[in-house]
């Protein structure tokens, strides 16, 4: 039982939020979304750099002339929406219920968040026309896929045409139990293995003539479960990390494996390296005697921001439209602040709140966006009109 | 380069072999064997009881009218030849080459027994017309495969028809470096069982809201791994526990999963019964605290015919052919003899070299089933002659 409210009655953030909403764009397709965004930025005199990379559409946008530049960063894909059955309103539909809540693939991650950054930048143009500081747009449709043609492919191109970029906010989902209570100032870096223990294939009545990989490595997992990789610090919880998948054996009952294949994960503070990490597990898996080699895969290095100019205007700005102060945090997944941090920029994380994010039944309070829209814009005052 | 024997030139019992290996008995499928064979018995006077289960053809023969029985008990199936690519000689065309190796599939397991038991018959027939006891032949075409309708539902059906059953010679090849150098008289149980373990499904960044189930199954695993279950007997090596399959995870790198599946083997002596074992091992899981639940699978219990007067015989009687005394071994994986001791028959396991068995080029030594024969007779004549 929704009413849908006509466009007439919509908030400019909550129309193209929606607008964006209807398009289905699943990773990698942006489905127009970006086409949408880049008419209103044209509008606002952006000047548009179209940045496609393999099937992945990028664009970077700037206005202004001289200063320090902020950007706002975000994607237009989205995760697939999974059964529409299970929707309570299909995924690709948006509308707002009796409630006040808007619901759709996208409302939280993040499309809700990009309509909120456009209309925070028209007003704040619309104002300050002159504005000090350049104010930029770095849009991706790969985030939520290899991530490889996406912002990682933009940075790149960026850091070659030696483009200076000294703030970003990124419009992930920070918010956990409402909106703004946490920013994200860093994340933790994300180190993957895949580990193959070799043994002897045999048959189980002739033990003796087997070494088997899964007896083998028990006591090494276990160790490497219980490690203590460091205490993280002020910013970062200790180093976590986890087996995500374990396979081994044919399927026959009566047949010894001859390799076990473990996938693992590490989520790492900035109090170890990724190299110690190897070396530590390494060496703990050589220490039981294994006969082993892991393929390791570095997803990203941790960043933080711990102060400056940029945490200051968040904290602040979230202070001035909501009356309290957010907690800084650097929990959670990786996201392509880790790439843009590269730059030597410093990077925030401010959205909507994420708790129903890729799964069915997306949803956001409908007004949260409309407040996020004014976070945004009293960012871009502190940063670029009060300092 | 293979220079085969005319018919002419082959000894009656390797012309049977043959006979039987050309036809491609492969589980269930047997193909024509034991018509060939039930000729054979029948000309002998053996009064045939066809026992079809399933999709599975069985048959029982006897020959004799007073005192105890003796059956030679055996399968005609084979396993899968695998690429015959990989085969010097076509598997399911027997040939003996320049050496005296007689190459095909069932050689070993168990056609080159199956001839070696018709003819020794035969001879014994011929010399003793009214022999003492009585002579029976237990054939199966389901060795190989599920083992449900072959000897396990003749031994159910005999019990039924309350046949008495008192010795049993399993063709099975029992001989490891030269002919008759082992017999089996028993074999150790298998117990199997499918242990889950359930944890909590979560993301790998948010450790905390999830229970990982490799992590906490790792020292259970262990305990297993290493856990003295007994130190055997006489008879039996100790029991042993042995992890054939392990499977976790969605696939997905950053995916904590939910559940945990173990297949895992007993090899168990008469030290232990399946009820001790079952309930030590899910002690053992529970004091590590597991979520956990087991299906178990009885594939056998053990069986030992320590002494008597097939053992005695069967020593005897390979002592008498080949001038050395054979040792008694209950190592090594099933056979049908589990089954057929539930009848409290005395149950030795007699055949060729395992070497090659369920491999490709499968083969043994051609003059080696002759002698087989040999010691087949010599066992008759042992109960039912010179007792
Ligand atoms: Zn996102
Ligand atoms: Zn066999």
């Amino acid at each position: 039982m929704s009413a849908s409210p006509t466009p007439a009655d919509l908030s400019p953030t909550l129309d193209l939020a929606m607008e964006l909403m209807r398009r289905p764009s699943v990773t990698p397709d942006d489905a127009g979304c970006q086409a949408l965004m880049i008419e209103r930025l044209e509008r606002l005199g952006f000047h548009i750099e179209s940045l496609p990379f393999g099937d992945v559409e990028n664009f970077w946008a700037v206005r202004g002339h001289h200063g320090p530049v902020l950007a706002f960063a975000g994607h237009t894909d989205v995760v697939p929406s999974g059964p529409e059955i299970h929707w309570q309103h299909p995924p690709f539909e948006p509308c707002i219920d009796d409630e006040g809540m808007l619901w759709g693939r996208g409302a939280a991650d993040m499309k809700g968040s990009l309509a909120a950054m456009v209309t925070a930048v028209e007003r704040f143009v619309a104002a300050h026309p002159e504005h000090h500081g350049k104010i930029a747009f770095l849009i991706t449709s790969d985030e939520e896929g290899p991530a490889v043609d996406g912002t990682r492919a933009v940075v790149a191109h960026l850091r070659e045409a030696h483009e200076r970029l000294d703030y970003c906010i990124v419009g992930e989902p920070s918010s956990t139990e409402e909106l703004a209570d946490v920013i994200k100032n860093g994340r933790r870096g994300s180190l993957g293995g895949v580990l193959h223990i070799k043994g002897k294939q045999g048959h189980v009545a002739y033990p003796h003539l087997a070494r088997n990989p899964i007896h083998e490595a028990a006591p090494a997992l276990d160790v490497l479960a219980r490690e203590h990789w460091d205490d993280g610090n002020a910013f970062f919880p200790a180093t976590s990390f986890q087996i995500s998948n374990i396979r081994s054996g044919t399927g026959a009952t009566n047949v010894i494996p001859g390799e076990l294949e473990v996938v693992f994960n590490f989520r790492y503070s900035t109090e170890v390296t990724h190299e110690q990490l190897r070396e530590r597990t390494e060496a703990i898996l050589a220490a039981q005697g294994l006969d082993f080699h892991i393929d390791w895969t570095l997803n990203g290095e941790p960043f933080l921001t711990a102060e400056g100019e940029l945490v200051e205007a968040a904290v602040d700005g979230v202070e001035a439209v909501l009356g309290r102060r957010p907690e800084l945090s650097t929990a959670g997944g990786t996201s392509d602040g880790r790439f843009i941090a590269t730059l030597g920029t410093q990077v925030v994380e401010l959205g909507p709140l994420n708790a129903t994010i890729h799964q069915v039944n997306e949803r956001i309070r409908a007004a949260d966006l409309d407040t996020l829209s004014q976070i945004y814009e009293a960012i871009l005052e502190r940063l670029f009109i009060n300092a």
